[in-house]
């Protein structure tokens, strides 16, 4: 294609939100009008389901629920007065507790002010407010933000020893749907193991979002926590970030709130006309889809020109593949779909992984994420008048040039400034990209079975660690790893003992074991409490 | 496979390395005996190729370049007594440097001694660092770190008012082989400009790591810097954390650079076995070539059960798809090379995209690191005695299994501890895993024409911004984007000169855009400075 043929198509394709001064340009993947033609029944279909779940139609039927992320952004829409009445009333609580926690009003213990938030929570709960709070939050912020995502004991260790001498002006939320999520709930009994070392009251500093009725919901009732924020049952973790779940981390970060749902709310709007060309999260769908033929045979690359968006393709990581990556489609059908994320910004990545980008294996599309603001105040000149920003700029077309020149398409989604308004927007574009997109292609992206498997699976590990604790304590001599696995009942299960045994060894927690490390079945182990 | 095979497998393959206490198991790449003995003879040329390397051929030909980074590691087999002496020298002027900040026998001007460092580099210059920092800084280090590593106005302004007032007391580091790299040399120009803004002068602060007669050396030596350290031309920017590069940082955070450099020098004895089944970095590339048939068809997900690892998916990054990632072979056919890596850490990524792994495409493979160790000190019981440590273990355990019950392959790396030693063994292992595949695949693993062209390519971009900013400046009314391109001589870039009118306008550089922004052609531009 020529250049004025390229720049015709880069103008047909343009997609311009006057609001928001956003732009989405696909002129760079190479689909035709015979693609374009042969999609547009997919995408009537798939306006209308979004349409139906929009109305509170059961959109995730393994779970038996209804799928609401867009009602908060425009509590008019919930389906019910009683939803609408949740709505605003919890956006209003929350906006509250960030102010009275901002004046004073309310504190910890002992203590004038809270100074710090330890946020405990994983997956949902910890990506958004993770990715809000590096591209939002001030320099310093009312209340500085630290996380708690794993169920690693010198991770948690190291973010408790952070806060040092300010764990009494720390305020914690514990952050879980159900209450179930065994590393949120490690998490809790960490930190509130680390307050009682302080000999400090736990309970006064603790804040839960949770759904109701819940494990945690009776924890922070019975223990008369500071207070509870709801986590509904129709928002999913991955869309979870207009909620409490985000809401409350971003607010009391001096992080304008409203501003994020007005812009994730113009977003819905848009991204509402059943029309493609006048959608930009169509507009996604459609690339994503012409990218890996349906089938996520291309990974996609996300790379923002930003250092403050650096987070937004970990978030995007699970808000894609969580969503669509699923063994079956609705109708039982074996798939193995979904899309491949990774990315972090640009145009550092030029200097990491771009080589492979531009002369590697082609199974990837590049999304851009452009933003035309460069700083706050004028810049020094660097070079010819042209600034750090021009050139940045200049990074960004270059790569992209370059890449479709060599056959790599790719997208470029551009932004006015990082702002909660904009932000709120990009979250909202990527929510509705990924629900038509599951819509194509046919695949509940509203449940994630896989995690519940891997918590099963954990569960499992660690009921053996039990019995192989018990086996070893009744033993009068050394055992070898076979002997246990029969004494245990778990003959097949060898390998997972040897690695139990070898990890409470290395933490001297009474496994005692001799012989050969380079030769598993020669090791003789034995109790020692 | 019955589980009593499987475990035969896992033992048969196991390796460890005692000095290290370092595992790694491929038992669960599904390879055959066949396939192990028909990659034997790529290996014995491999392994003869990565003798000649280490003994100071060209590894690097298109550069003409030796490829010395094993050298850093036991200077002994650099292979002249003059690289030996250079190599010596460096890291005990490394040393000294360090422990004189410490002391503040080198302090800044009007203060007792340097607080923080603010490291500015790109690629390799800033990976091996961050990696490193986030893995074994101290929770306290007597030096605080901080990076540039972009040209992002807005990014560099947030690093400068974190460091704030201590700006006095920051010492900052500026790496760039070449001095020519846009990135570095714009951090370096923006940081210039926020000392002279507040009346600090730069050259007391400022330290160069830069290759022997480069830019940015000559810039040092003119402006009376406080010292430089040199980038030697034999290692390349991926594999530089050991050099000056990485050492400088890392010893002023108070990490044991020794037992570093010592851990990679046992870890790259035991890659240089030219036994297959007794060299881990072998088993790795095996590994590799199977999951990826040679062609790399498959990611390379990388995931550490471990926060302070957060950051070595991303260093793997450069040094896998950096070094992998060419168009060609050493012979000149094209081969699209490569193989594309992500990941963040475990078990936090089982809530975000392992879905995704169990259950969708399957165009992965994983890498598990596994970390013995807990945490200093003991553990609380968090449920029937088991810790949040045990959960961690078993979710590794639980998700490995059931990913390789899903015919999901993957590796597992075990390392007792994160400490200098096996973080030093880490990157060694995958240096030299890098090198033998780079090797089996006949590619050029130690050059980047890529980057170069990416350099070019905004070259070129800021070249026309000029042009287009000298036509605006001479015109009497307002001229249509085709019209200036016309003028500009550049009738086939309209969309670029778009895109730069669209940046300079939003950042007020002059450019004034009327019309409608959503169709580019109707817009008018005029120019007011």
């Amino acid at each position: 294609m020529d250049s004025a043929a390229l720049w015709q198509r880069y103008q047909d394709w343009l997609y311009y939100n006057d609001a928001l001064g956003f732009y989405v340009d696909v002129s760079r993947m190479r689909f035709d009008d015979f693609f374009v033609k042969a999609m547009l029944p997919e995408f009537e279909r798939s306006f209308q389901e979004m349409a139906a779940l929009e109305g509170g139609a059961i959109a995730n039927p393994d779970e038996n629920r209804m799928v609401g992320h867009y009602w908060l952004r425009n509590a008019d829409l919930a389906p019910t007065p009683e939803l609408k009445q949740e709505i605003v009333e919890t956006l209003d609580r929350v906006k509250t507790f960030a102010s009275k926690v901002h004046r004073g009003e309310i504190h910890p213990p002992g203590a004038a002010k809270f100074t710090d938030i330890l946020s405990i929570g994983i997956g949902g709960s910890a990506l958004g407010p993770q990715f809000v709070s590096e591209a939002l939050a001030p320099i310093a912020p009312p209340l500085a933000l630290h996380f708690v995502d794993n169920s690693d004991p010198a991770g948690i260790d190291k973010t408790i020893a952070k806060i040092g001498d300010r764990l009494n002006t720390t305020l914690v939320l514990v952050i879980s749907k159900s209450g179930g999520t065994p590393e949120t709930r490690n998490g809790m009994l960490e930190a509130k193991a680390a307050y009682e070392a302080k000999n400090l009251d736990f309970a006064p500093h603790a804040v839960a979002i949770t759904g109701h009725g819940s494990k945690l919901e009776n924890i922070a009732k019975a223990d008369n926590w500071l207070t509870t924020f709801p986590m509904h049952d129709w928002v999913g973790g991955r869309t979870s970030e207009m909620s409490a779940v985000g809401l409350v981390a971003a607010a009391l970060q001096g992080i304008d709130i409203q501003a994020m749902l007005d812009g994730a709310k113009l977003m819905d709007d848009a991204t509402r006309i059943p029309d493609l060309k006048q959608n930009p999260a169509a507009l996604l769908a459609l690339s994503w889809h012409f990218a890996g033929n349906g089938k996520g045979a291309k990974d996609m690359v996300v790379l923002p020109y930003k250092d403050s968006l650096l987070l937004f393709s970990r978030y995007l990581q699970q808000l894609v593949m969580e969503s669509l990556g699923k063994e079956k489609d609705l109708g039982g059908n074996v798939v193995h779909q979904g899309i491949a994320v990774y990315g972090n910004k640009g145009s550092t990545d030029q200097h990491a992984y771009v080589q492979q980008l531009r002369e590697g294996v082609p199974n990837f599309f590049l999304t851009f994420i452009e933003v035309l603001k460069d700083r706050e105040g004028s810049s020094i000149a660097i070079e010819n008048e042209a600034t750090s920003g021009d050139f940045l700029s200049g990074f960004l077309q270059g790569t992209r040039q370059a890449l479709y020149e060599n056959s790599r398409d790719s997208i470029v989604v551009t932004i006015p400034e990082v702002n909660p308004r904009t932000v709120g927007a990009l979250i909202a574009l990527y929510d509705r990209a990924v629900g038509l997109y599951g819509s194509l292609v046919r695949v509940n992206a509203y449940h994630q079975p896989g995690v519940e498997a891997g918590k099963k699976a954990a569960a499992s590990v660690l009921a053996l660690q039990s019995q192989t604790i018990a086996v070893l304590k009744e033993a009068s001599s050394p055992l070898s790893l076979t002997e246990i696995a029969e004494k245990a009942g778990a003959c097949d299960r060898v390998e997972e003992i040897y690695k139990i045994l070898r990890h409470l060894h290395a933490n001297q927690r009474g496994a005692i074991l001799t012989g050969d490390p380079s030769k598993p079945d020669s090791l003789q182990v034995s109790w020692q409490s």
